[in-house]
């Protein structure tokens, strides 16, 4: 792989000390020592990192964002060793975050990317023609036995909700055991779908629900857990590629599930910008849609970073399909127009508590949330899809 | 598992909005739905994270320690999913950082911890007799081929270090693939080993170096590397377990590597308390050695903080095996005795670059290295080693 990675990195320092800082941080993510003690030129000439460009934030006077370019050899083809090139020692820096990355054709091509993508992801649930954002929700909370999770995901079903998914913190615990669990899930969201089959309202005959069960632990727990999926012909999978770490995430997941597979952000810091940890990268390891915490809600992600992880889930990528943006995090049914308005209808939303919070009321609720996901594709939908086919630059994070 | 998990987190809020902020902490690590909505009060009270206590940050009137409990059985033994209850979504809010955690007993002893531990790491290098501190050094840079590496290792053996490393960017890259890598180190490893068995030197008479190559990657590739180092007879392992996913670190590596484990901190980021992360749970994932940049080296870790990963690699923690810190990060030969009147004698000093600089004069240097370890168990080793055994507190990260 003859081509270099490029690495732009904000730094926190003094104007005046940004051009030895920077250098210095190219030493320390590529040799991790003097370069004046590298014997061998040609050896220093291909793998020392090597400063760029730098120019002052225009975000911030105080900072620099310093561009730097690595060796594709140091990295190989292992995702593992792509996180230790771009951000291994340096996340222990406190003046340094991680804005963006390019890496070469050769590179792109070597990650495996998305096996479905948007559409394939899409295709797999039963939202029938024409494009309309999809509607995703929650199982929670854990510690919840295995029938009650399948009573909710029924409701949720019949309501028209496109994807169900475990809460992230549904592992596999001893009140609600993966096999278990994700049996009595599946088959509760298979009746809700054989019902709806028949149904006389047009917005559920016909309708498909898939469930996401959270697939989590070590190696051998994932592959245990991707077994029982197959048995139970489940549909797609949940998985924090932070926590089980993006080696597995690659090999033991994307390698292997045969099913989209939807990343969700927790444990992933703030140290790496959301756009390209939660968008670019987490696509290139094998993501088919990407969960972010959307502004106005718990977090404090602003619109601006939710966007740009949007446009980094759909912009060109080497070979690699578009994947589908899910905001999250806090969300509300009356947000749904203007989160729709906002990403397009090539989205998926996701509300989880404010189901849940109706109580009794809560297949009304969720029923309310499929048919906004319906009228949006006949109302602001079609503005909306123009505004989401621009691109928008990587952007760095604002903590 | 019946008690609960204590963690305690800094809040950077007003002291106002304190107990608000903490119980919506709790919410979000735990069930992550508004509380009212769980129908069933035993499920609530069960698996809902509580407040247990709240001061001012003593060391910043802007924010508050907040101690949350967590029920143990959303956890179950799983590090992965300990990591996702402790630090899953609050990862993702910029004014939380993870200072401590106290797991109850059954927890810590359903975790591995380490299998060698500090005093099996030391019996597995050619320490000798009586307590001094070990001496660790790093084959860098990435990118060089397997017979200079070797070259390098032949050198530093010779010159009576402990442990030889590779640096944690060498991966399994094409320039030095990790079996050709492994193979070579260990064979000049060996011969150094052999030639020193009959040295007429004191300091090298019988005195065994060790190898720990840099094992990562995704799951499969770790499992053979494992067996390339058998083949070779490799007796210790280099590992990022923030790089490879705690799950990987202890279920490919600490469960099957058969030889002692030193952790690396790449990327572990700056949102946990070091002390917390690279001393106490990097135990109990395994590691019989935990690596830590020190003060007044090229990273910003304050004095307290290295101390009190120190003392959380010795502390009293369930069944586990006390283990060796490992101060790094751009130390000098001439630190050697100010590193040992802090850390103690029953510490392993890391000295990479400093060596490497020497150029020429290197094995001459690594020999001064080895000497000045041998002469501390002399002279403020003993000062030193009641000084250790106090241990110190968790403390937060100074950033």
């Amino acid at each position: 792989m003859g081509p270099r990675l490029l690495a732009t990195y904000r730094l926190r320092c003094a104007a005046a000390d940004a051009p030895a800082r920077a250098q210095a941080l190219a030493i320390e993510q590529s040799v991790e020592m003097p370069p004046e003690a590298i014997g061998d030129p040609a050896l220093r000439a291909r793998v020392l990192g090597t400063v760029e460009a730098l120019e002052t934030d225009p975000a911030d006077p105080d900072a620099t964002l310093a561009t730097l370019s690595l060796a594709s050899e140091t990295v190989g083809a292992d995702p593992v060793q792509l996180m230790n090139m771009l951000f291994g020692n340096c996340a222990l820096q406190p003046d340094v975050t991680l804005l963006d990355a390019r890496l070469p054709e050769a590179l792109l091509a070597a990650l495996p990317g998305p096996r479905f993508g948007a559409a394939g992801l899409r295709e797999a649930t039963g939202s029938g023609e024409g494009l309309r954002p999809l509607g995703c929700t929650a199982l929670k909370p854990q510690g919840l036995a295995p029938e009650d999770l399948a009573r909710l995901a029924y409701a949720f079903a019949r309501a028209g909700i496109d994807v169900i998914k475990d809460d992230h913190g549904i592992a596999d615990q001893a009140a609600a055991p993966f096999d278990r669990r994700v049996a009595e899930v599946q088959r509760a969201v298979d009746r809700a779908n054989r019902e709806k089959a028949g149904s006389h309202d047009p917005l559920l005959a016909g309708h498909r629900s898939l469930y996401a069960p959270h697939v989590s632990g070590t190696p051998a727990r994932v592959a245990r857990q991707l077994e029982a999926m197959r048995n139970e012909g489940v549909g797609a999978a949940l998985a924090c590629p932070m926590l089980m770490g993006v080696g597995t995430f690659v090999e033991s997941l994307r390698m292997r599930a045969g099913v989209p597979i939807i990343a969700h952000p927790a444990f992933a810091g703030g140290q790496i910008a959301p756009s390209l940890l939660l968008g670019r990268l987490f696509r290139l390891f094998g993501a088919d849609a990407t969960i972010f915490p959307n502004w106005g809600g718990r977090f404090s992600f602003t619109r601006e970073e939710c966007l740009a992880i949007a446009a980094a889930a759909r912009e060109p990528l080497g070979p690699h399909l578009p994947i589908m943006p899910v905001p999250a995090g806090g969300m509300r049914v009356e947000r749904c127009g203007e989160m729709i308005a906002a990403f397009g209808l090539d989205t998926m939303l996701l509300i989880g508590g404010d189901l849940l919070s109706a109580g009794p009321a809560m297949p009304a609720r969720a029923a309310a949330f499929a048919r906004a996901l319906h009228e949006a594709a006949g109302g602001i939908g079609e503005r909306a899809a123009a505004a989401h086919a621009q691109p928008l630059p990587i952007r760095s994070p604002s903590r």
